[in-house]
């Protein structure tokens, strides 16, 4: 079996992976004279950022998947094969995938991250929720409702306690987004959908193993978010690192044990390698060492961009951010040399135009920096809004999740709170 | 284990299926003095006529999904239980369900139909795909999918043609939208998103026993049914009765084998019956024999309402047809009964007003009649949609449903081509 694609005499692009910075180099390599063959394991891109909301009931998922095969409609020299890339094989320039294997001229490894539970063993980690793709978001959906229709059932009051809480660890963005949307419909939603659920003995925690939340923010938004998040009645535990999870309680550092049946882990993620790559070159992180033209090094053709993409540089010795806009412009960096190479001219080295970060926490509250400009409050939670809609692919996508919020701001709701696929009783088998 | 719904001086009032019966029941006795539970198996009612358009990636679940407990808010009197019904013992007043037992004082099974596979062994109807619930829908719309990206991989031409061929099987109003939602997908959008495989060799099977589609319509919208069905490029067999299928050929009387991967069963459906009902009241479809009260015969307070329900009268031997407006009438007449019986006024008899029946066969087309007036072509077809927004449950699913439509009108496209949880797979291991 092979993937069927023609052989032409163009130069030959397999870029493994459609996430932000593997769509950015198709889009701007498009009507080039090269042959672009861009290959996922799934047949769509996924907006990593609005998992939550998915999570939370307040978007359906294709409001923020955008069919590869559509995207592909607008790149002629462009093919999409639906494959996961077992290994490479860089001696003989051929990539091995489910589907069978493909030869290559360049090669962009953009596969981006997952889930890195650290030290935990998997039947610690097993246990506890993440949030990296679309069914596990769907999975999480369903877990917490699943949760709430036990414990109205429950006479155990412990029992009760423990299916009604709910735990994140980590403390950067996603796992903040994720505590004031649970934060808000703890007070708005849930109480009216379970009246038979005293919402006020719910406990939503918050761990975060450093010494404040969005570690990567400036001092002043921390403290913001910390007080925004608070408001929302969620417990933080700063310099707090759990140590266990027996599927009913965390345990914390110092041997304290707290209740909860849901853990959402949001503390860390690593490379999604490939394969065939010389191992000196990636990471105990699995982030892959790059040069400052994302080549990866002692390679020829092969490139790495994202976050599975480490460039290790003076000033950022552990690499860039693993964020959206360091992929879209390592895509475009790539995409830019290789026109710069047809033409002759000299390559350009990558340089991060870090355009400041965000996050929302519940409404109307958001916290963001940019080029030395701080804010907080309503007007940095509408300026959230518009990056990411604008940042959606697709312009249905776009008025869909529009519309979508502004449905959820004005009656405050959430009526996404379906239990498609029940998930605990597959957990538990 | 028990349900936990508090015992008040109110006469308890059970009911099984949060369909269109069932909501119609707990909507009009809301405030009345009695105590309303509702049990479902899924914590959502959902819009059955548009699941053929979730199966085609015209609307998400969430569309035509609205939550129960968000419902039940409004119904001051009512507790919803997410359980699954295992049987009731009329003797003790009581339901068997998976999280526990409740006694009842009126019953209601209003738990609608499941699909009816006739004399197929299990081994053939498991082959065959169904679109009765969300879940079937969204396989139906992976499998499709799926089948596509296998077959431009494939240099096997019979198995290609095997891959991209759909069959449906069954020319009532289900069939017909669902065949003419594929012929649209067939001429608009698949040749787009696979430019790689010959669409124009794509076939689309529309098997039906009977000798015409529609079978409860008048014979000229049945004719201009068949117009429309065939314009979209659909083969149309009329009687033609499937007898056999083994997961590559369908079978049909004459001995003739169709190729197809995906066969879609639509051809029938039969009432899904609560155990514990008196044998000789259970017809062999599935149907409770109940009388002009919608009470089941040889009962003092069990009810079945919608397509579980069969009322036999002397113009209608078999019983009403399985659509929603039945359930609903019988739903509101049950609801009055209640109603009545408190205020000491005498039951009254079901009479079914038939508003009429529509289908649409793709864009721009439908047939329709109500009170005598027949209509096709782009009227009926605007009527059609206006109906379905207007029935489905929730402001905001009759929003995005009218925008994903007019989107996809204007846009020729349907953009939720999403393989979210792959089928193919998991059915053939």
């Amino acid at each position: 079996m092979d993937l069927k694609i023609p052989s032409t005499n163009q130069k030959r692009l397999v870029i493994i992976g459609g996430g932000f910075g593997g769509i950015e180099i198709a889009r701007l390599l498009k009507n080039h004279d090269i042959q672009i063959v861009l290959l996922d394991k799934h047949n769509y891109h996924c907006f990593q950022p609005l998992l939550y909301q998915v999570a939370t009931g307040g978007l359906e998922p294709g409001s923020i998947a955008y069919p590869l095969r559509k995207f592909m409609q607008q790149i002629p020299n462009g093919i999409f094969r639906l494959a996961e890339v077992l290994s490479i094989d860089s001696s003989i320039q051929k990539v091995h995938t489910n589907i069978g294997e493909i030869t290559y001229d360049y090669l962009v490894i953009a596969t981006g991250s997952i889930t890195n539970f650290f030290k935990f063993p998997k039947e610690v980690s097993s246990k506890m929720m993440q949030m990296k793709d679309i069914p596990q978001a769907l999975n999480l959906r369903s877990f917490i409702l699943e949760n709430f229709e036990e414990a109205l059932l429950t006479y155990d009051e412990s029992k009760k306690q423990e299916l009604i809480n709910i735990a994140i660890v980590g403390g950067g963005p996603t796992g903040v987004e994720l505590a004031g949307a649970l934060g808000e419909m703890k007070n708005n939603i849930l109480p009216k959908d379970y009246p038979e659920i005293d919402f006020t003995k719910m406990q939503i925690h918050l761990f975060e193993s450093g010494a404040e939340l969005l570690g990567q923010m400036h001092p002043e938004n921390q403290a913001k978010a910390l007080k925004y998040v608070k408001d929302f009645g969620v417990n933080v535990w700063l310099n707090t690192m759990v140590t266990d999870y027996n599927g009913d309680e965390i345990t914390i550092k110092d041997g304290k044990k707290i209740k909860s049946e849901t853990v959402i882990w949001t503390a860390g993620v690593k490379g999604n390698p490939i394969i065939g790559l010389d191992a000196k070159n990636v990471l105990p992180n699995g982030r892959i060492l790059v040069d400052e033209f994302c080549k990866i090094k002692d390679t020829e053709n092969i490139y790495a961009i994202g976050d599975v993409a480490c460039m290790q540089t003076e000033t950022l010795p552990k690499g860039h951010p693993m964020v959206a806009p360091v992929a879209i412009q390592q895509g475009a960096l790539f995409a830019k040399n290789v026109i710069r190479k047809e033409k002759g001219k000299e390559l350009q080295k990558f340089k991060y135009t870090d355009k400041g970060s965000m996050a929302t926490v519940g409404r109307n509250k958001a916290v963001m920096e940019s080029n030395g400009i701080k804010m907080g409050g309503f007007i940095a939670w509408v300026a959230w809004l518009f990056v990411h809609v604008m940042s959606l692919v697709g312009f249905r996508n776009k008025i869909t999740v529009t519309l979508g919020w502004l449905y959820n701001y004005f009656t405050y709701d959430r009526t996404l709170r379906l239990i498609i696929r029940p998930f605990k009783h597959n957990k538990e088998d």
